[in-house]
């Protein structure tokens, strides 16, 4: 018997596997509700604390550590990641039911996010130097020296996605910006793909080895309610979410009500309205229904941007339209979801629309049986949608979505307003729906954290200019994103020196600029170095 | 009797000024707690939901204005400011006692502080334009082009401090990073001095007529228990706070109990470390003892930043400098507090320490009579300090300090370790002391918002390096600051727009680049325009 296989199923703490009790847990087969054969320990309490501890006892000296051997790092996961074999795939492939080419694109999106990280931490912007210089005959008082710049939170907790495995998981986009701030993480692995995070968290720690760094920058463990023991921990400073409404609003309830409160950037719930504006409806009815219909039910709906709100306004159009939606809609396959939680979720959220007035089942995809979703379309009054406490708001995760016939363009601008925050909103607007599109365009800005023209909001770009985030629910916090450079500002805090001597100032504040950062110095963004006479 | 007159005393609401009931909360003079003649209508909860009804009208006008226009407004604000007069500062200084030379200098610093505004929205690089462009031959999927940028959060519920009536309160550094922000804003006037709040509002409303923007930019209610109603009212979307633990802590519970959570920065306690190193006392024993008492008792002692606890290691010098910091302190005159409250608290806090084991009086100012308070030091071990829950990790506001004499380098560190978050942390350190100064001061990083050598932390200047935050509980979150630049991203959150149309794109984001902006270009920063090629 291999070490791998004696340690199996074991927490992740300062890099050795430790377990107690009984290994519980079941990994389980999304095809069939069965076992693939791998049993996991269910964290303890104290191995919980534990885990926290060990990120708090790394955290000086990887908080300490030069952006580049973080980058090291973060490129030798990458590399660990990019290694990993058919086994990995079988497993996550038998735990999730996603395809193996989706599988392999996501692992090539989450160890190519790792990289871009490193390239962020080249780039050296993130550390946020900022410098006033002495103005010491400044009347009526001088001023002092003041070098600002960010540095690491502090021990961050990650709950990682059911329905992106790798890049919303053990080592996806919580944990790659976190331990790109310079922050240990512990990551609570997700229950519905613990194989699948167990051969993942065995690339991070050997990256941990290799690159000869603490053993506590990376920690994980297994269980089922033993979040919170996580969130609760005193040594945790900051915690990443992926997933429900109501997971999020739990922890986030957690996180706040500890003596000292932390933040928590929980990515949630939206139902991503996609609004098509006359014209475009009326140029390309077909491929629009074609390509929404994918966009919806693509991977079983289970997508965060998937578009669960259709709107459009009343017309000939719209019924040439939506005729072509049900048509695409009635040859969509069932499909397998994630889990049998996943699914029966889908179903709840399913009985609850067709009980709700104002609202009709307008088609039906492929008759699902055994651990497969139906396809649906939804046709909503605008009415049901406006009405308060609409379960319309609520996001449904699964291959559905809900259109909504709109009477007019004062009846859009009025539905587009009661809209919760959402992940997503696209447009889809040809040139003479342009004024239409720019009176709607102020108001989806406030309304999601991303808007979109002429395309479908399933595909999240890893790059500096992309938000996935957006006011509540969609996240807990507006100011944040998920995916994108500007993750990692979750997890910095700035920090102020006043006339630290210059043997003690850290390379991104020095004079010389070794760095080569680029710097705000006295109001100037600039590269240079600081002279002496400045 | 004139407009003015026959408006006093009411709340700002949309630009008018409104009021029901009667008129009961008086201004009262510091002095001696005697009426000064002016007299404030408590807002009703109508008027309070008015006043955020007010403030979210305004805001899509508002938000969408250019940051030249918002940086004209601020400045002509500044003007407004720059223009009170002698009536001005006398009710200023008759409300909170503060000396007249003190009053000018925060006026100053407060215009100062918007025209830094001003000028950091014509240098843009706030807006945080990030640009990836499309890449339509990317294999094996093309990248979309994407466009970020900051937006306002929307309207932010500002709570002044009582001890800045000027820099910190209506005015203040929360009310022009909001304003910079394109946020409206809705003030609650602090109770302690309406009557300079008013006339500073006064001020604001003429700037808001002058630049034509809508009445609901700036909105100010009067009132003791009024604040939660803004907090909790579904149009306010950020707060920002100075004062009390207990206060912050009870709108933190607010803010985040809504359906709704919003995000709410308070800046709120600290004891301000103050750690002297055996050559820096050995050297200036008496210019250290002169120059801290003077700290810390400033302003009778009212400071965020007062230097509450001084640390310095046992010996020859610390016996010489304690004695000089006692005679300093016995030298201390008694000082008229802000209000009776303030007084009440530090009449308290004194009760509290003068009852705790390990903790002695060790010299004392002037007696105090009639509202005014008596300068102390306070002499505690360092086993008194580290203990679970000590009282002396709970700020005291007013004129104290509390001297730990620290056995070792063991204990410093030890005792350093369990310091709570703090806005400062200073050290005082020659060349000798380097060593132990390099060991500290990433601890010290990892307690405060900012960390200064060789000074003394009362002083806060406005500008871009600087931090006044720092972790629970001298502030709810330690990735914010309330002064300098960086204070606007509280109140700012990123958008992503893919693949719009250039007519709809606004000027940060556009090819030719119109604002000449710093921005982040396909991972560059360039000011560049970017060309059809791109």
């Amino acid at each position: 018997m291999s070490e791998t296989e004696m340690t199996a199923g074991r927490q992740f703490i300062a890099g050795r596997r430790v377990a107690s009790g009984e290994a519980t847990l079941l990994s389980l087969k999304a095809a069939d509700g069965e076992a693939t054969g791998h049993r996991f320990y269910p964290a303890s309490r104290e191995e919980a604390a534990l885990a926290a501890q060990a990120a708090a006892q790394a955290f000086a000296a990887y908080s300490g550590t030069s952006p580049e051997t973080r980058a090291r790092f973060l490129e030798t996961i990458a590399d660990e990641l990019d290694g990993l074999g058919e086994s990995f795939f079988a497993i996550a492939h038998a735990e999730t039911a996603l395809p193996l080419a989706r599988l392999q694109g996501e692992r090539a999106r989450t160890s190519g996010q790792l990289r871009m990280f490193a390239g962020l931490l080249r780039r050296g912007d993130v550390l946020g130097a900022r410098i006033d210089t002495a103005l010491p005959a400044r009347q009526p008082l001088p001023r002092a020296d003041l070098r600002q710049y960010q540095v690491a939170l502090g021990p961050v907790a990650v709950f990682g996605a059911s329905n992106f495995p790798l890049a919303f998981s053990t080592a996806g986009g919580d944990t790659a910006s976190a331990l790109a701030a310079g922050c240990p993480v512990v990551v609570k692995a997700h229950p519905g793909h613990m194989a699948t995070a167990e051969q993942t968290a065995q690339a991070i720690v050997r990256a941990v080895e290799k690159c000869a760094l603490p053993g506590g920058v990376f920690n994980m463990i297994f269980g089922t309610d033993i979040g919170a023991e996580l969130v609760r921990h005193p040594a945790i400073q900051a915690v990443g979410f992926t997933g429900s409404l109501t997971g999020g609003k739990a922890l986030l309830q957690l996180a706040q009500q500890r003596p000292q409160p932390i933040p928590l950037f929980a990515e949630m719930s939206a139902i991503n309205p996609l609004i098509i504006l006359p014209q475009a409806l009326a140029a390309r009815a077909a491929s629009l229904a074609k390509d929404l219909v994918a966009s919806f039910t693509l991977g079983g709906g289970q997508f965060c941007t998937r578009p669960g709100l259709i709107l459009a306004l009343k017309g000939e159009g719209l019924t040439r339209f939506t005729a072509a939606l049900c048509e695409q809609v009635q040859a969509a396959p069932a499909q397998v979801l994630l889990n049998a939680p996943t699914l029966q979720h889908y179903r709840a959220g399913v009985e609850t629309l067709d009980a709700c007035p104002g609202v009709q089942r307008l088609a039906s995809g492929e008759a699902a049986c055994g651990q497969r979703a139906q396809a649906l379309l939804y046709l909503a009054t605008a009415e049901a949608f406006m009405a308060p406490d609409s379960v319309l708001q609520t996001e449904v995760f699964g291959p559905l979505s809900v259109l909504v016939e709109v009477a007019d363009e004062t009846q859009m601008m009025a539905l587009v307003s009661t809209l919760q925050g959402q992940l997503t909103a696209t447009l889809h607007a040809d040139a003479d729906d342009r004024p239409l599109a720019a009176r709607l365009l102020p108001l989806l800005s406030d309304k999601a954290g991303r808007v979109l023209f002429n395309g479908y909001p399933t595909g999240v770009e890893v790059c500096d200019a992309m938000v996935h985030g957006g006011p509540w629910p969609a996240t807990t916090d507006a100011r944040g994103t998920s995916v994108g450079t500007r993750a990692i500002e979750r997890f910095l805090r700035p920090v102020c020196l006043q006339n630290a001597p210059a043997a003690l100032l850290p390379p991104a504040l020095q004079d010389a600029n070794p760095l080569n950062l680029l710097r705000l110095v006295n109001g100037q963004w600039t590269r240079e170095a600081i002279s002496p006479s400045c």
